[in-house]
């Protein structure tokens, strides 16, 4: 099970998700300047980032929209990147947040989790139904892949579906989160975690241990630490001691350097910086 | 307001949108051998049934799942495939259910409505919220780009999250579809529909009535019909006097060779007859 080599890198380097959301406006000119294709500056700088950060980090996140963004070039890029943390042994996972049925999702699952595009892990929206996520389950089952699907997110918008209320008190993502719990738990790994996850923001307060409870078995992905304002200590609570999810920041490491007096030429140096202050604070 | 448009482009042509949801798996192996690359065999197929079909479908929509499962390859023919739209003025849907926030669902906006995938709707999915929707809204306002929204489902999990009963009796589904019908309303073009349509399955039955109130200046992307069981009565009264959506079928029209003799050497025909067929069915 992946969930098993995840947590044992969360275990040995910490709870850091490195986010390679990689604009090409977050890569310093003179970087930049040293290579002649887009592909070539965008690998070059996630290859520069990985190897200052992957003996602190427990595994790195990709979110394919900026790869998107930039085209075949881009995509040239993500597909590269993937391939280089695959050859280092290290966990990726796809930031692709898709959501579609059948056929559709089968297409899906091949192509993020077997294909040129392939993953550890991918994120998936659950808004189509449970029947959206089932395409995936061959390859948890059979080829060590794993899935972060979205029960909470911590946007503002958040407020117009996840927490509707339910006839019977709940709210809508309390109900994803049980569904999401009870098919976590048939795919659990010897560390007791799940290769089933679940996406859940912590910038709420409210009935987060309803949604532990639910949980339970079910490793997170946290990504409201950093730009979305993410509080550690909100963050820390749902870790339970330190080793039940990951927690992802993306452009508070990237661009770390901006910070830094001459930061530009020592970028991967100040991303390593940020990766261990984060994890500091995250099990302190 | 591209609305207005497709709104055009049914009124002349019927409610018929192609669904190029193409697999490598569904192109006849004599045309195939045509070519030499993935993209071209790709590619060639759908320009051919693009061309066959032109005339009598007000638009195509490509289900960017089945690109995406092929790897760069199949990401250049869907671009290819909608430069070739272009090119000939027809309206291109990019199926591709994404929903994210902020700086990520920019991201996507920016890939998929202004860069090299740039088609002249997108279909999103809404779990994350309102706020995953407005970084959309400038191409709308200012690009003559429309969205198509996922209201409701027509898969057995729909009733997952969709049909989850709200406390005040509505459906999940229904209070999405409300803020949709009152976001859309700012965006009606002269046609009295508006450029930010929904999603709506066809093969429920139960509330068809109140979803039409909520979404009644809304235009409509009804894929339920065909492979997925879709009903051309239930789809015939969506449509509100043949021009309040359009209906896609995607391996009906594809596919539609295999059950004629000799059809994979007329598999252009084949297609344009099932465009025929069905359109017939749905405004008679």
């Amino acid at each position: 099970m992946i969930v098993d080599k995840l947590y044992e890198e969360v275990k040995k380097k910490g709870p850091v998700c490195v986010g390679l959301d990689t604009s090409i406006n977050y890569i310093p000119a003179a970087f930049k300047n040293k290579s002649f294709f887009l592909e070539e500056m965008i690998f070059n700088f996630n290859r520069k980032i990985i190897d200052a950060t992957f003996d602190v980090a427990a595994c790195f996140k990709l979110q394919i929209a900026y790869y998107e963004a930039m085209g075949i070039s881009g995509l040239f890029a993500y597909k590269k990147t993937l391939e280089y943390l695959r050859e280092k042994g290290l966990i990726a996972i796809g930031d692709i947040k898709r959501g579609d049925i059948a056929d559709t999702a089968a297409m899906y699952a091949k192509a993020h989790l077997d294909g040129e595009f392939k993953a550890d892990f991918v994120t998936l929206s659950p808004y189509m139904g449970m029947d959206s996520i089932e395409p995936y389950l061959p390859y948890v089952e059979n080829n060590e892949k794993g899935l972060f699907i979205l029960a909470r997110t911590s946007n503002k918008g958040a407020a117009d579906i996840q927490y509707l209320e339910h006839k019977n008190g709940d709210h809508v993502y309390e109900k994803v989160s049980e569904k999401l719990g009870n098919l976590a738990e048939k795919y659990t790994g010897k560390c007791g975690y799940s290769s089933i996850g679940a996406v859940v923001g912590c910038t709420h307060n409210e009935n987060n241990q309803y949604l532990k409870e639910k949980l339970k078995n079910t490793f997170l992905l946290i990504p409201g630490y950093g730009a979305q304002g993410g509080d550690a200590k909100l963050v820390r609570d749902f870790l339970k001691e330190g080793n039940g999810g990951v927690v992802n920041s993306s452009r508070g490491i990237l661009l770390a350097y901006k910070k830094v007096e001459n930061g530009e030429n020592k970028f991967e140096e100040c991303a390593r910086n940020e990766v261990l202050r984060m994890r500091d604070d995250l099990i302190s």
